[in-house]
C-alpha cells in the first residue's frame, strides 16, 4: 500500500523561539521529497530530521512572509558548499527571484548546480508542477499579501498484474506493460484476454493540501475535494478569534470546518501562535467539527 | 574596574550544523550592546544566550556571504514583532539596504521601528560610529569579496574623585564635574588645589577588534596597535594552510601572528571549518606565537 509522510520542520507562527521552529515541512510522496515552505533555521532542522538534501528538488514557497522563507537563502547556498550538481527549482510568488539573485550577486556567489525559479502570480489554481507521479496545483489563500496553498496530486498508478494467472495462461512477457496500463492480451492462439481478468485495480491515488497562512475561505474546501489529508493553519483559538480578520489567519475550529467541507480524511493543525503554551486546546477545538483531527509539532512525522 | 564582555552566539565556517551556529556574537562596552555579524539563527541564539533584544541599537555587518547576515532578516524583523520603537541602525557594505528594503517592500512589511543604514565602501579604516563612549572604526580586511572587520575603542573615561580629601578640603561640590574632567578647583580663600591633589585617573579605556573574514593581513596589526582582544577567525589548521589562498582565510598560527604583531592582551580564535571534530589543535598551534590564546565556542562569554 502506497503511503505519503508530511515530516514537520516547523509549525509556529512569527518569531522562531529556543525551541519553535518557523515553517517548514517535508513531504515525501511518490518517492519525490518536496520542501513546503522554509523559514530561518530550515537547513538545521532538514539535518535534525535526517532528510536528505540531494533528495530535495523542489521548494515551494507560500508567501513572502520571513516565517515562510527567511531560511531559502541558507538552504540554497548550503546546497552549493554540498557541491550539489542536480537543479533545484523554487516556486513562489512573484518578486522570490530577484531577492534570491540580489544576495547572491552581493555575495558574488554561483550555486554549483541548475537554480530555476517558477514565479506566481495568478488568483486561479494553476498547476505548477505535472510529471508522471504527481501533480501540484496552487491554491489560492486569502491572507495580508499574497498566498498560495499546494495541492499535491498523486497520478493514479498502473494496474497491478496477477502474476500467477498470467503465468498459467502464458501470455508474452512483451504484454506486461500493456496490461498494466490496462490494455488486453492476445495469446498465441488468438485468444483475447481481458485486461481484468488478469490484473489488478491500481492503488487509489492520495492527495496533500497545504494550506498556510489563510483566513478561513470555503472555496479552498471545493477545489481539494476528497483531500487525503490537508495542513490547515489554526494560528488562534476561539478566544483570539477577533484577531483572524485582520491578520489573515483561522482558528481551529474554521480550519475543521474547512477539512469537514472538503470531505477530507485528515486534518493536520498547525501554525499556532506562539502565545499559546500547550496545543491541546487546538484538538479540543477542532474536534467536535472535524474527527480525524491531529497536531502539528516540530520533529512530527506524519503517514497517510 | 570597567569591563567588556564578548557573547559568542555562533563561530563556526559555511553551513550551520545542527549545534554549531554560523558567526554571530555581541559585544557589551560602555553599556552598550553591540551586535556583530548575524548568521542564520542568530535571533534564537540570542534568546538562547538572554540577551536583551531591545538594547541592541547597532548591528555590524562584516560581509556579505550569507553565514554572517542571513539571520538580519530575521532579527529586523522580529524587533518589530516585539513593538521595538528605539532606533536600529545596520552597519555593513553597499548593498545591505538593497537587501533589507526589498525584502521589507515585498512583505509588504515595515519596522515598527526607526530603520537606518550607514553603507560601507571604503577601502581604508573609517570611523563609522562616535559618541561620548565608544568609536568604532572598520579594519579593512583581505577576503574574496569586499569585508571589514571592526575595531572598538573606549573613550578614555573620566577622572575619579578622591572624595575623602575633596571633602577635608572643602572644595566646593560645584568643582566636582570639572575635577572629573581634568581641571583644578579653587578654594574659598583663594587657593587653587592641582586636579592630581584629589583625583585618580580615569581606568585605562580598552579596546575589541573583530576581524573575521581575512587572509592573513599585517595591516590589520598596526591598525590596532595594543588592542586589549582581539577576535580573529582561523577557519584552517596548518595540515590546511594550502586552503587559505583560493579562500581568503587564516590558520590558527596566522591569527596568533596578528595578535603578537598587534600587541594585542588577548587572542580569541572562531570561524572555524566545521571539518574539524575538536578545537584543542587550534589553541595549539596558536600558543607557541602568542601565549593569551582563547577558543571561541557557541554559548562561550569572554570578559576582559
Amino acid at each position: 500500500m502506497s503511503t505519503f509522510k508530511v515530516h514537520i520542520l516547523g509549525c509556529y507562527a512569527a518569531a522562531p523561539g529556543s525551541f519553535k521552529n518557523p515553517t517548514a515541512q517535508v513531504l515525501e510522496m511518490r518517492n519525490h521529497l518536496f520542501l513546503i515552505d522554509c523559514g530561518e533555521g530550515t537547513q538545521v532542522a532538514l539535518r535534525r530530521n535526517k532528510i536528505k538534501f540531494s533528495r530535495i528538488k523542489h521548494i515551494f514557497i507560500s508567501h513572502l512572509h520571513g516565517d515562510h522563507f527567511f531560511g531559502l537563502m541558507g538552504v540554497i547556498t548550503t546546497f552549493s558548499l554540498l557541491k550539489r550538481s542536480a537543479p533545484l527549482t523554487i516556486y513562489g510568488p512573484k518578486g522570490i527571484k530577484e531577492i534570491c539573485l540580489l544576495q547572491l550577486k552581493l555575495s558574488q556567489g554561483f550555486t554549483s548546480y541548475p537554480l530555476h525559479f517558477r514565479e506566481i502570480g495568478a488568483k486561479t489554481p494553476t498547476v505548477i508542477l505535472d510529471d508522471d507521479k504527481v501533480t501540484v496545483t496552487t491554491i489560492p489563500l486569502n491572507h495580508r499579501i499574497y498566498a498560495n496553498g499546494f495541492h499535491f496530486q498523486e497520478k493514479p498508478g498502473e494496474r497491478k498484474l496477477d502474476i500467477n494467472t498470467c503465468l498459467n495462461l502464458e501470455i508474452d512477457k512483451a504484454y506486461y506493460k500493456k496490461l498494466k496500463q490496462g490494455g488486453d492480451a492476445r495469446l498465441e492462439d488468438g485468444t483475447i484476454i481481458k485486461n481484468e481478468e488478469v490484473t489488478f485495480p491500481p492503488e487509489p491515488a492520495k492527495s496533500y493540501a497545504y494550506c498556510s497562512d489563510t483566513a478561513y475561505k470555503p472555496e479552498i474546501a471545493t477545489q481539494i475535494t476528497s483531500v487525503t489529508a490537508i495542513y490547515h493553519e489554526s494560528t488562534f483559538l476561539e478566544s483570539h478569534a477577533k484577531l483572524c480578520k485582520p491578520t489573515g489567519h483561522s482558528t481551529a475550529a474554521q480550519a475543521a470546518s474547512i477539512a469537514k467541507l472538503a470531505g477530507a480524511q485528515h486534518l493536520i493543525l498547525g501554525h499556532y501562535s506562539t502565545r499559546y503554551r500547550d496545543l491541546e486546546m487546538f484538538e479540543k477545538e477542532a474536534a467536535p467539527i472535524f474527527k480525524n483531527v491531529h497536531l502539528a509539532d516540530d520533529g512530527k512525522t506524519f503517514e497517510f
